[in-house]
């Protein structure tokens, strides 16, 4: 800053409304929830794709509600363009598939996981900018596919989420059926505003929600009240749905539809029993967008039921149609990253490693180099190692890496220098190895898994 | 999208000029070099943090040069606030330290990764939005804390770039003490000239060097020509700074500043012999950023001389004195998680891993949940695994699976089903493992491990 001619007038630090930093704690945690839906798209064979943060607003615009887009960061770029900031990342990957259609193999099973944006209200763990890990699979409508995506919620929620969690699995195709089937007069594009009703099942009681359905135009206040007895059997049902709805004499769509539904939840079943998360059979779950066409599912901690869902999707088999002629047929879900960051510290299951496990004193300038050299050695044998930046009081510095949760302690001086020989203190209780030798690394690493223990 | 009333009109998919998708191979090999990022971040105790990627256009404008303003993404958000986008993570960066100064202990040191947006003209291996990774240590100003971001940058690029680079440090008290010493004259606020004159040394001749040189306020060509001489002599000197600048008869601070230069270059020495990354001292190195103090860095590929630099930063003692009266001393480096990745790219270094290693053929529906369940067995084993999505000719699947480079592959019928054994073919020469029993997964996973050698 010397050479500026004035010195710039202070500035207060702030952040916008709605954002916020991650602290080591945090940002450590979410590196965990990353790195962790990486390793599991390694083992269930998904790729990686990354696509701009920045993109055409038209890209982006319009294929949700209007309420989505007035809650886009929209603006004109430095070269008149009208762009805006990704608010998920299902267009974008639409976008992606419709682009790269003549090169992309088929099936192709993707994770992305990227920050995106949207000017909601700012609440209680939820933010104008979330990160969010998607995964979708492109190919065949079958009940293999649906289950792929299944199972690879249920194995990122196991490594994820230390707590017993519910996957709750329902069907876009049987709940329309149904509705269809029980109130045949339903007005022409009312479904939406039934199924609008039913997201509220849990926030509302039994008689708000029948009143609502009744409200909805061409549905009685029987045929609500119907429709609701009917879902009611088909939350956690103990029997097979095709069962449960034969006795309806359903139409034929309807009731394969409810075969196939049966056979993903009992392939399910055979595979999945181990872990935390369980799957349950909710078919009274809509889940509002309006693009779903099969299978939908969101995700519950069972510990903490009005924290909201961390992960939820469905099968959509018409999405890519805003850029494409061609048919894909897409299931996927979504899993907040920041949602399951905001659901640990709930259970008070962040991750707190400390900033490394060794912390070399120095005693003197004289003792840089090796104490350089030794942390090069821990390093190299991946022990996370810390050192005094500046040379001084072995207390004062000991205080440091006491405040920072470092476990251990080496203080180099002249007899360390000269003999090699290091006494490795352990902070809780005051332990000390005495006569290390720091010449033999594989020997000094075994001494300190033994003072880790 | 049956809901819609209308069919929404086609949208051509492209991206914004200036932006990328990253397709799978990219993909894979960013997240290699963030995780090492990460990884190196824990054994050399650096904590990671995240800021958001839209602050107040006032936190992040007016720090650097007009020349950057220009290229900022800025505009109203729909709650009529002056927005921007962050073009690099060092000012938001000063923003949290001035923020968190109550809370947070000294020394500081953090990584942080994110993406960073520049509305420049797009060129090769250059684009628009880009992740950098930068660390940097908030705390005393010695040689350790120097050495420690050096050490740092170096792990970084021994395990991300395999092929020789070089890390090229000058220091700018060092420069800015032999302009003065050499050009005694110059114009008051004409060192910035002179140091972008000395920023071109590269890419013109000396001829060109000295004119330039020579035409700034207050250097006579004479003093042009002998500090490009004291310079030249200091490109990879053979001995310590403070021995060549001694017979010029330095003011003291420019020799105290030659001593401490030389030991932070012994220590490293000292310690940082392995690896392809190497360090060389280049004292004409100016890096043109007014706010760098003292060591400066920056990073090139030997055998891509043309391809600029791929990290760089040094020390910068004011720079969150636009946010806060107190004095923070830092020290800190950028590495270019994009233009490791150029560079990756230009030497044919891309990860290619492919999708999975093992691909499971499903003969007809039956097959299905002994498929799910092998699956799950492999992919408990950290075997990456792929499923057909749909039963079918096995001749058809196994064609999918060569064409994704997965190397091997199992089908599953109803002989496979009753037996629980299978016949794993290595599709590169048609070798075939048969009777290879699915009960016992240690088994089956040391057959696959023969099978990969």
């Amino acid at each position: 800053m010397t050479d500026s001619p004035s010195r710039p007038k202070m500035i207060t630090p702030r952040k916008l409304k709605g954002f916020r930093d991650y602290e080591p704690t945090a940002s450590q945690t979410r590196q965990h929830i990353i790195a962790t839906l990486w390793q599991t798209a390694k083992t269930h064979g998904f790729e990686t794709i990354d696509t701009p943060i920045l993109e055409f607003a038209e890209i982006l615009m319009g294929s949700g509600g209007t309420e989505t887009d007035k809650e886009v960061y929209r603006f004109e770029d430095n070269g008149g363009r009208d762009v805006a900031l990704r608010f998920d990342l299902t267009v974008p990957f639409a976008r992606y598939v419709a682009e790269n259609q003549g090169t992309m193999i088929q099936p192709f099973k993707r994770l992305q996981i990227g920050e995106v944006f949207r000017g909601e209200k700012p609440q209680k763990g939820r933010y104008r900018q979330f990160c969010q890990g998607d995964f979708d699979i492109i190919g065949p409508d079958t009940i293999v596919s649906d289950v792929e995506i299944l199972l690879f919620l249920k194995a990122n929620l196991d490594a994820l989420i230390p707590a017993p969690t519910t996957i709750f699995i329902s069907h876009r195709e049987i709940l329309s059926g149904i509705i269809k089937h029980t109130v045949p007069q339903l007005a022409e594009g009312q479904e939406t505003a039934m199924l609008i009703w039913i997201d509220k099942w849990d926030k509302i009681s039994r008689e708000k929600l029948v009143e609502g359905l009744s409200g909805v135009e061409g549905c009685s206040p029987e045929q609500a009240e119907q429709l609701v007895t009917t879902l009611s059997g088909l939350k956690n049902p103990a029997k097979p749905v095709a069962e449960l709805i034969e006795p309806m004499a359903p139409a034929e769509p309807l009731l394969a539809a409810c075969q196939r539904f049966d056979a993903t939840i009992a392939a399910l079943q055979q595979v999945a029993a181990e872990g935390h998360a369980q799957f349950a059979v909710d078919l009274s779950i809509a889940r509002g967008l309006g693009y779903y066409t099969g299978i939908v599912m969101e995700t519950k901690i069972d510990s903490l039921p009005s924290f909201g869902s961390i992960a939820s999707g469905g099968r959509y088999n018409g999405l890519v149609s805003r850029f494409s002629k061609r048919e894909f047929a897409g299931v996927g879900a979504s899993i907040g990253v920041d949602r399951c960051l905001a659901a640990l510290e709930e259970l008070d299951k962040l991750r707190t490693a400390p900033a490394a496990t060794m912390y070399i004193a120095l005693f003197d300038q004289d003792a840089i180099p090796f104490g350089l050299q030794l942390a090069a050695t821990l390093r190299k044998a991946a022990i996370a190692t810390d050192i005094a930046l500046k040379p001084g009081k072995i207390a004062q510095q000991f205080k440091y890496a006491d405040k920072k949760g470092i476990p251990l302690v080496i203080a180099i001086g002249s007899h360390e220098r000269e003999s090699k020989e290091v006494t490795i203190k352990r902070l809780a209780d005051g332990h000390e190895e005495k006569g290390v030798t720091t010449e033999d690394a594989a020997a000094l690493v075994s001494r300190i898994a033994d003072l880790l223990k």
